[in-house]
């Protein structure tokens, strides 16, 4: 059919509708919406005039759906980095394991999800009590604790496992969305520093292990009402081990479960030869690096800002801008640095600089102001470069997409850098301690000591069992492809198909 | 330039500022948010002292303003799910073929809109009546119906054509925009089943009459207040055909849709042997596929939470995490029963599994709790591997991406499900009936009927009007390509440019 | 291990959990949600009991939540638009630059964020006042004007430098996130004309040029208070110069800036040839740009519903939806065109008529109907058709992407059709003329007036500062790689990696 007949079509159904169109008549269109929303929408006794608790009824709920929108909204866009894990890990390894490295990041989400809702949730936030933000309703209310230097010491949740009836909640389900796409990008951070090279079977037990067992146990100490967040109420320690959306409870985690997977795999074949000789593996595609960064930042709004559980709580502004503005710093340091030490900007480092400006920015983003968002992403975009060449070259750790280094390190710093600048305009009663959340150079040596004590338990915590957990894995079933399959690329023998076909395409040259 | 120019040139810059920066005075910064928003910002005759009628007027235009946003946000969501269908079904089609696929899927959005705008959306609409959570402005009030065994029977709408004045109103432009992407979402389900061999010009067309007609008849029945959604209260059939999100009324039409068109047209050269053989067409991009996946998952939780058309309706919570879990089931339970069959995952039933998840929980996704949404899409993740399997091996229909598996067949499993599962907590006063959904597993036998007579009418409908469609656009145009273009690509020919073309690029092996 | 051993483990969990899940009691777990938000979350003195007071601060804190959530998520979509226009860029320009032209695209969010940080958010909005929709607070309070004609005419503001403490604020904060990811769209434009022959380190100087201050001193007289704005009050002229979203301060900025930058640095090498002959360099990668122009698409529902900074404005519904039908006017009507014309469609077409469509109608989205959205787009489509054309084959200007045609000559076209159809449905008040805001076909030809002069503005100051900027750069510094970098592709040479490497891949043919 040709384009002409097409548009005689087009004219056709026009001026037919057009006959139509003008006989619909319709009371009062509101064009401008002024007229759109008024007291007629307060459900009352007698239409248009309701009592004061009818409209504060209606008040209390919009205030209610606003926090639960926010809190879904940033949760999606959470949801979205998975993504953007997915293109950032695939584009920096090579192109004989896209569709292995894609499948990891892929089926993650899957498997972490079940997981997280069979028992992680309730481990984690199962005694977190009413959250008032999202409606409040009682439930979630089964913690687990010891008694130790008079002390109580909060060590595990146990309520809302497979989200039974007992927590059939739109509060509860809001909150299981949220979190549960948080714990999920803990768990896709190994993918990256055990790419090429890890069993698919191997990584999918692993996937059940991190999502069920280990992020909830870390989680509930800081975020579920634990120990680290009662180090404040406690102890007096500021307000406990703070961490606003996560360096600690997310990046941390999985930083130094990467670093736990990469060691116990070790390095690719080809990586370090004999004689101490480091070669790089340079990856495949770094616009598919570089758009899944993109899509990492967008969603780390979310992230960040989502944290607030919130949309009432305006810090939001706040939060989101200085989110932005680490990330900036970070790229253009790590930039900078890389033109001024290798004359060439190197696409890698400006993704991993801004990677790690928001890695950094993620604990203290609600409780600094822009000038120290920048320096914290700034020295971020440094510590990012040095780590990934420190971890390389001096380590022989292989890493192959900077894991360790992106979320690791500055997960690290992130948490620190909350217990040097935050400035004590928000986080009044945060972990129970009245007055804003102050870091060192405000005054608050105490809260420093709360953020250094989060860092090395994490640290700790997380190596010990993670690399437990590889090891006797390892032992038992193995955890790493053979040598040929490794060689040839992991498509075919561990995922079934090639990642990519090009056999069938036009000739190129 | 250097890198040690710019960063003189970066800090000449910034003492320049920090000169400037303090002589700014301020008088009251709020940066904890605690005091922004406050009784000064309700519009009173008194300032500071508003009556119980300016609060309420408030609190009602809150409460509008909160729905519109939450049906605009889920909209432009499912809108990105385009993108998302265009990768999944480039990725798994070849090489050759990328910008005929990609052009298929991107201009079906511009066709499908301009489509719904002229005519689809009053058919659909047109009699739905004041939408009280948009505003409630009356107008679309338009339906033409016919009288049998004593009932009315309500068969299409007719006002709302190109949006003209009568209906230019805040309320209706916000909800033609929600339902204009979903209708987008069945327009696009086709040019994956007819993928690689049908003729541009013959595909807009179809997406013309598709998006004006097809889809906008049935979705009247279900959702414009048609004789489907009627069952109930004319005969006592549950709560009449109930589809929260459209796994019948945009999955199961664009499913059935994407059937008649793969018979009509055929199979692609090669894919059937004349001795019987079925030879597979192996995708040529699984990363990309595998990317789009993760968009149409994004999208998919606008797609489900957005239908409430109110971000005050807080079942939402609940909508969202269910359609979450569906997926997560979906996808791990298709790669399972791949890992046992194959022992090899196979990363595109990862992902049609996921996807099958989701068509099959949209339909009862707010009707039914995480427990039912585990085993609805656990089904769906086996159906659609089982499907697939069947239409290309038995049925001998060539479906290039799975779009009658994925779409099809877990739509009807979608609706079929709601009928059974649905668990009476939600729906009281759907359709005109009072108390909860309540599916056969819960008590209502009916509104199983229901859901059935609903997806008959679907499957037998569409299908003959597409079957009838297509049959007749191919005896007077053609709507196949010619042998030649189809074994050379299809880039060139129809679209007038190589998708890829890196003989510009650098030398590779 | 295998499939068999997954499911057992599974299974096993699965029944242990079974067990403890009943244990758990719960209060009053609500899944409907009608019992969540309620009128005890209104904080009052007396609970459950609050005065009228009370219930008005809550819904005066709502409404700000409100607009300041509906700010920040449309915030979030336009700096998602970086993908998309990284992906045009590159997916529209050959293989051998891709690491460079994904670079630039990806660092420019960077250097635009820290450059408006350091001062263009300052000089922009440094005088606008208190944003009552985003709270009112006072500040941003300095704007240096100047006495002409009896008239006061306002420049450049100078508060809110580094965003320091006397601006740290929450709504200050959110304009600051909002107008900077608008100002990074205008300065990525110039990425597109000027890419495959850049100097990186010049590209770096230039984007902290036009962030600092060529954006910010147009932005300032349109959106900042400045005199373009004061047209209508100082002269008559309908609503002073009128830009919704942006087709003049975001997209014709940028445009001429594309314009000057294409013209001083040359056409690519083999461009055109000394006979007059103008080649077609076709791009490397379709589907790249197409879902680029999806991300876009999706981006802009944020930029233009987004400038209300209000989603108690309920016109954001028909704000989104005349965004939405333009860009189907302008993709289906320049398909058309290349069909009619060519017999081909052309998918770069396709992209650039939805783009020009969105352009267009940027300006004038909050100020029309659905009929002249329409016609307003498919004008655009016809325009950048035109254009691309025009600019090509009679300019001789090497603009590899058409970012004159679709940012440049749509957004004057977008500027002036505002002045040609807004309807006076919208905008009462608008920069201090009360009335809606009309143009020449429903009676103001003093708007179409201020529509021209704003335009013309645009055009002249930017293309003399940006002209003279490349120029002087140029000659002390050059801004364009040297021959040999050009003609084997910028990415070793001036990112220090290959942008693919597929020598790590499987076989291909």
């Amino acid at each position: 059919m040709k384009g002409n007949n097409i548009t005689a079509l087009l004219l056709f159904i026009f001026l037919l509708l057009v006959v139509i169109a003008p006989s619909n008549s319709f009371a009062d269109p509101d064009p401008s919406g002024a007229n759109t929303g008024t007291i007629n929408d307060v459900p009352a006794a007698t239409a248009g005039q309701p009592t004061v608790e009818e409209v504060g009824a209606v008040a209390g709920h919009n205030k209610i759906s606003i926090n639960i929108m926010w809190t879904l909204v940033a949760g999606f866009l959470v949801m979205f980095m998975q993504a953007g894990f997915a293109m950032v890990e695939t584009g920096f390894t090579r192109a004989k394991n896209v569709a292995h490295t894609m499948g990891m990041n892929f089926l993650v989400y899957a498997i972490g999800m079940i997981g997280f809702w069979i028992s992680g949730f309730a481990f984690m936030f199962g005694g977190v009590g009413a959250i008032g933000a999202l409606g409040g309703t009682p439930g979630l209310n089964s913690m687990f604790s010891i008694e130790l230097f008079g002390k109580t010491f909060e060590l595990v949740g146990y309520s809302g496992f497979f989200l039974n009836n007992a927590v059939y909640d739109v509060g509860v389900f809001t909150l299981f969305l949220f979190q549960m796409v948080f714990m999920d990008t803990t768990a896709t951070i190994p993918t990256g520093s055990m790419a090429e090279r890890w069993k698919f079977t191997a990584f999918i037990i692993y996937g059940f292990f991190i999502s069920m067992i280990v992020y909830p146990l870390f989680g509930n100490w800081v975020w579920g009402g634990g120990w680290l967040a009662d180090l404040g109420v406690n102890f007096g320690l500021g307000h406990g081990h703070v961490d606003f959306a996560g360096s600690s409870v997310v990046h941390l985690v999985g930083g130094v479960a990467a670093l736990a997977g990469a060691i116990v795999i070790g390095p690719r074949i080809g990586k370090y030869t004999r004689d101490g000789k480091v070669n790089a593996i340079p990856g495949h595609n770094i616009p598919m690096a570089m758009v899944g960064t993109f899509i990492l930042a967008f969603g780390w709004f979310g992230f960040n800002a989502g944290s607030t559980l919130a949309g009432t709580d305006l810090r939001i502004g706040v939060v989101a801008t200085n989110t932005m503005i680490a990330s900036g710093a970070g790229a253009l340091v790590a930039t900078i640095f890389m033109l001024i030490k290798f004359k060439k900007p190197d696409p890698s480092m400006m993704a991993n600089g801004l990677l790690a400006g928001l890695v950094a920015i993620t604990a203290p983003c609600a409780f600094v102001n822009s000038w120290a968002s920048f320096v914290i992403g700034a020295i971020a975009g440094v510590l990012v470069v040095a780590a990934v060449f420190f971890i390389d070259h001096k380590l022989h750790i292989d890493d192959p997409v900077g894991a360790v280094a992106v979320h690791g390190v500055n997960g690290a710093w992130g948490v620190l850098s909350l217990g040097l600048f935050a400035d004590g305009s928000y986080g009044d009663g945060w972990n129970g301690v009245a007055g804003g959340v102050k870091g060192l150079f405000y005054g608050d040596g105490g809260q420093f000591a709360a953020q250094l004590i989060g860092t090395l338990t994490c640290i700790i915590f997380v190596f010990a069992l993670m690399y437990g957990f590889f090891k006797i894995q390892h032992k038992l079933f193995g955890i790493r492809v053979n040598a040929e399959d490794e060689v040839e690329g992991l498509d075919t023998p561990e995922m079934g198909v090639l990642g990519y076909d090009y056999s069938s395409g036009p000739e190129q040259k």
